[in-house]
Parts: C-alpha cells; sequence; structure tokens
C-alpha cells in the first residue's frame, strides 16, 4: 500500500474515553431524565469521543461529493443514461439538487469532487478537479480499475479531507454521484458482508422486477470474473468498486487520522465504510450512521459496520442527502450538551431530592 | 359541548387534494429519481394538503409547552417531586431547558402556558398565565377535574393557538410539562386504543420495576373508580386526564380549524391527540407525528391515530423536544420542494430520455 495511505491509517486513534467520561458525566447533570434524550445523548458522547474534547462542537461542516462514472453501465444496470453523472455536477454547481438545498438550510459547505467522471468537465467551476481515470472499467469483463488507480482513489480522498480541515471543519458528511454507483456498492456488499448478490441488490434509481434480476445477473457475472476476497479490501475497491468509492473511503480514513467525525450517507457511502474498515477497522469509531437507505444491502453493511442508524426516512437519493439530515442532528446533540442548564444552575430537583 | 369547540370543530376541514396533486406533480419533475427523497416528499405533500398551497412553507415556527400538575401524584407515581413542574417553567423562560436548545437551533419560538400548575407563578414572567386550576384532582378517588374544566383547559388551547396564529406562524409543535402526566397518559391511552394498563404504561421519568408495577396499579385504580368509556373522549379527559392534555388537545383543534400542520411530540401529544381524534375524527389529517417515544403505549396510541412517526431516536423528554426536531425535517421537506431544480431546469436527462 502507498505509504500516504500506511501513514494516515497509523494515525487513527482510538476514541478519548476520558473525554466521553466527562461528557457523559455532563449529561447527567443536565435537567431532564438520565438517558431521556435517547440517541442524541449517546451521539454527543460518541462525538467527545472521536473530537478529544468533553465539549465538542459542530459548527463548520461540509458535504463531500465524491462524483464518477462506472463502466458497468454498458451493461445496461441503471434507469437513467451516463451523461446524467455531469449534468448533476452541473445542479450541484448551480445550487439546484437536493444536496445544496439542505446543506444550505444546516449551513454545510458543498465539496463536489470530479474522481472519475467519463465526460471532461474541466470547465466546470467550483469543482475539485482530481480525475483519477474517466470512469472504470466494465467489472464484468475484468477489474473496474487497477489497484495503482483504487489507492490514487483513496489518496485523493484524503487529501480532499486534509485540505477542507485546513480551512476549517468540524464534520464531514459523505456524498455520492454516479449513474451506476449501486451496481458495484451491491458488489462491495456481497463480498464484504457474505451475502448473495440477490440479497443485497435493489432497484438503485428505480429498475423494475426484470432489470433487477438482470443488476443481479450483471453482478454475478463481475464476482465471477474477478474473484473479489474480503480479507483483501483494496483488491475489492480495484476489482468490483468505484473511483468515487474509492475517494470516500479516503475521506473517512483522513477524517478518522484527524479526529473529525464523518456522518455517513447511504448505500454508496456504507460501501466505501466497509472498504476503510478492511483496511483500518479502528475507523469504524469515526464513523456515525445517518439513516437506513431503501437499498436491501444497506442494512447488512451497517450490521458489519457496527453502526446504527439515526434516521429512518426512507431515502435512496445519495448525494450526501441522508448525512446532511445526521449533521443536522449532530449540532443538536452539542448544542443540548453545551447548552443546556445543569439542576444546580437552574434550581430544579433531582429525582430522589 | 362549549359553542367555542363545537365552532372549532366545524371549521376543521378536509386537506386540499388539488394543492396535493399539484405538489406531488411537482415533486416528479424535479431532479431526482421518482420518490427518492422518501418519507420528505410524502411530508412535502401532506404540508401542501394541510396548508391548502401547491407550495407550503414553513418559516415562522412554534413550540407550545402547556404546563400543569397531576394529583394522582399522591400516590407516588412519579421519580420527580411535584415542585419540579414550576422550577422547569423557570428554566424554560431562562433558556436553559433542552427544548430551548433546540427551538433556538431550528428559529422557533417557545410559548410557555400555565394552564394548571399548582404552585402559583403569576410573578413569572414570559409565560401565559392561563391557569384552569391549581392541577388536578387524585384520579384515583374521583375525576381528575369536572367536565367544565375539560372543555376550559381545550377552550385555553384554542384560544392560545388563535393568538399564535395572529402573531405569524407556519407550523406549531406541541409540548408539555407536568409531573405525573405520563400517568394520566396511559390512563388515557388504555381507555382509547383497548389496550390494558399494563401493556400502555412506561417508566416515565425513570421508575424501576416496584414502582412501575405500583404505576400499572394506580392507572388500573383510577379505570375502576372512574369507568371513562372511548366514546365519550371529553369525559375521559375530565375523568383521567390532565389539563395540559385538554390544552393540547385544543392547540392541536385550534390549529386543524386553521390550515396549520401539528407536529405532535411523544407520549403526551399523543394522549391529547387520541382526545381531539375522539372528538373530531378529521383533525387526524392535521397531526404529524414527529418521533416515536420509548413510552410502550406510544406505538398504540400511533397506531390508534394512523400516523406514523419520521425519527426514532429513543428520546422520551417531553417538552416538545421529539416535535422541534420533527419541525426541522418538515422544513426541509419544504425546502426541498420549493428550491430544487427541475430537470429541465437543470438540463439534467430523465429517467428513460
Amino acid at each position: 500500500m502507498s505509504r500516504l495511505i500506511e501513514h494516515t491509517i497509523q494515525n487513527v486513534k482510538p476514541l478519548d474515553q476520558n473525554a466521553m467520561s466527562l461528557a457523559q458525566a455532563r449529561q447527567d447533570t443536565l435537567t431532564k431524565p438520565t438517558g431521556s434524550l435517547g440517541k442524541l445523548e449517546e451521539l454527543s458522547i460518541h462525538l467527545a469521543g472521536i473530537q478529544g474534547r468533553s465539549n465538542p462542537q459542530i459548527s463548520q461542516k461540509a458535504i463531500v461529493i465524491m462524483v464518477a462514472d462506472h463502466g458497468v453501465v454498458a451493461e445496461g444496470t441503471s434507469a437513467y443514461p451516463q451523461e446524467v453523472t455531469a449534468q448533476m455536477v452541473l445542479n450541484f454547481v448551480r445550487g439546484g439538487a437536493a444536496i445544496n438545498v439542505i446543506s444550505r438550510q444546516i449551513g454545510a459547505r458543498v465539496v463536489v469532487v470530479d474522481i472519475g467522471i467519463s465526460a471532461d468537465i474541466e470547465s466546470f467551476p467550483n469543482v475539485v478537479h482530481r480525475k483519477v481515470a474517466s470512469g472504470t472499467q466494465n467489472m464484468c469483463r475484468g477489474p473496474a480499475m487497477t489497484l495503482v488507480q483504487a489507492e490514487h482513489a483513496i489518496e485523493t480522498g484524503i487529501e480532499t479531507i486534509s485540505s477542507e480541515i485546513s480551512r476549517g471543519l468540524d464534520i464531514v458528511g459523505t456524498g455520492d454521484m454516479g449513474i451506476g454507483n449501486t451496481t458495484a456498492s451491491s458488489a462491495i456488499c456481497a463480498v464484504m458482508t457474505g451475502k448473495t448478490a440477490a440479497e443485497v441488490t435493489g432497484r438503485g434509481t428505480g429498475l423494475d422486477d426484470k432489470q433487477l434480476q438482470h443488476k443481479v445477473e450483471i453482478i454475478n457475472r463481475a464476482l465471477l470474473v474477478n474473484k473479489p476476497e474480503a480479507i483483501k479490501p483494496l483488491e475489492v475497491l480495484a476489482k468490483v468498486g468505484g473511483l468515487e468509492i474509492g475517494g470516500l473511503a479516503g475521506v473517512m480514513l483522513g477524517a478518522a487520522s484527524h479526529r473529525l467525525p464523518v456522518m455517513i450517507d447511504g448505500f454508496i457511502s456504507g460501501a466505501a465504510a466497509l472498504i476503510v474498515a478492511g483496511l483500518c477497522p479502528r475507523c469504524k469509531d469515526y464513523l456515525i450512521a445517518a439513516h437506513a437507505s431503501l437499498e436491501p444491502g444497506h442494512k447488512y453493511m451497517l450490521e458489519n459496520l457496527g453502526v446504527e442508524p439515526l434516521m429512518n426516512l426512507n431515502m435512496r437519493l445519495g448525494e450526501g442527502t441522508g448525512a446532511a439530515l445526521g449533521i443536522f442532528l449532530a449540532e443538536t446533540s452539542c448544542r443540548l450538551l453545551s447548552e443546556m442548564a445543569t439542576f444546580a444552575e437552574a434550581g430544579v430537583s433531582n429525582k430522589g431530592n
């Protein structure tokens, strides 16, 4: 593995248990029955452990959207044509996509990275141009990318998040765009969780029954041709993954190495998380699952990662939309921990007093 | 029933189907796969039907917290002393409670109403002083309140929300405070859903096993003494309810009569919603359930009301905290509907094009 990736993995440290204990102790003094804020209390304590401070803060926020194309679309696995990938980048840049709307509401900046779009979009402004390749190869006929490209994609993610952290950042949400990327993510999910393609594969942007069956067959063919093994996550990424999935894996790894919390979105982010967890199991401690996607494989991903989603809104859009909503709740949890009055401050009688 | 209540019930009209059709049609033109925003799409369409316009807006927001005391606490059903009710009002006024923190984050005003606190808090500033009685009577020994008081509580809620609407309001979240009010709400839940007290009663602010068993026995005694019947919702409120529960029922009824969406909080709001649904079934169309409370009876309440919660965060605090989070999502859903670009505007190829 490349020196940057090795180095980043080594820099991922355990959660700060002391900060978590202090945060828990403060929670227990606040004017509410102990535990009555449920997951919001747990989340604030988790964030304390990640950020390494008893009073975690979520003020500066970013959604990093990794965008790439997939050679496997030649097999007809998507309801939308490949040109939509680049068209949606323009939509992101102009602020018209769902992720733009939610990001404005929560006060997050949107960072759009071309890590592997097949079209030439060099002229698009406000895009981070870091193309590793012009899309992947068709994974039904061989590996989606080379091992070097897979590493390059992860490095791009690490460098992207380092750059964003230097601009000031308290949390990152992972987003994706790439026609065909639920096919790659389903393949990764099957390999890494040991489930069958049929169990983990869903309708993506809206396939009918027959198209879904075809998608499962295509994934099975890709698995047969490439024979990826779960114990070799970098190879899994190269053989049946995608450039944006590698990029998001790098974002997660880099964020964890900087003690930055990562709000993971849905199915594509989940695939990236499985790759990262394979490369660096400790990284899992830095991931927070925003929501349960409608894609059937997502629950197996989250089980495998050992994380529980905050919300279940039947969403399946990607772009980081679920992550952005999760970031709102992360901010809520920190504000509650820091702004609520204690029983003593408020002069409220505590239980049993 | 009083003229105000009758009149308000008559003013609750059906959802605006035309506005809902137009909102659905717009959703289907936005740059995303159809239905991919899941519950957020459904919510925007529901809000269109409530507000009676194809482009619903959530800008001005309020949490109305109805506060009252419960005579049944004399039986030892709560983990906290009764004085906490008034102490928490002071905490609300000073901005130190959980609901204050979340309301600041979402930009909602907090309206605190003394509808039946046993202590005299006339001197507290920024409280709406509308005491119907100084707490309820002990429902183990007779009705918690008279029928006239129950009506008065509902009228107070209607008048409170009318006054808030005149200040400008796009959505209201229902909140509550009142030591002992999960006992009353459990009793209402049992009557209105046909479940047993043991099935619907939970630990409230934190009872142990033995205390929980005692609480169930107390509720059973209150039901035996008062014999409330589900077909007489006003009597149910009077016999085993609470003044804040009546107040919230009035808020819901008044809001529905003004086409104002109501984000209902947890268990106490659910009890109020059951009373309202009994008085005016059409009101249910104006209620949105923010979250699933940890109190075991809450799921039966929501089933009975025919509503599904947006979130499940294991919260059980009350105050309107869950409702405030739900209002955030309601705003998100409206912003998405109005701010997202259409396929045509963005020049994005649609499915099958």
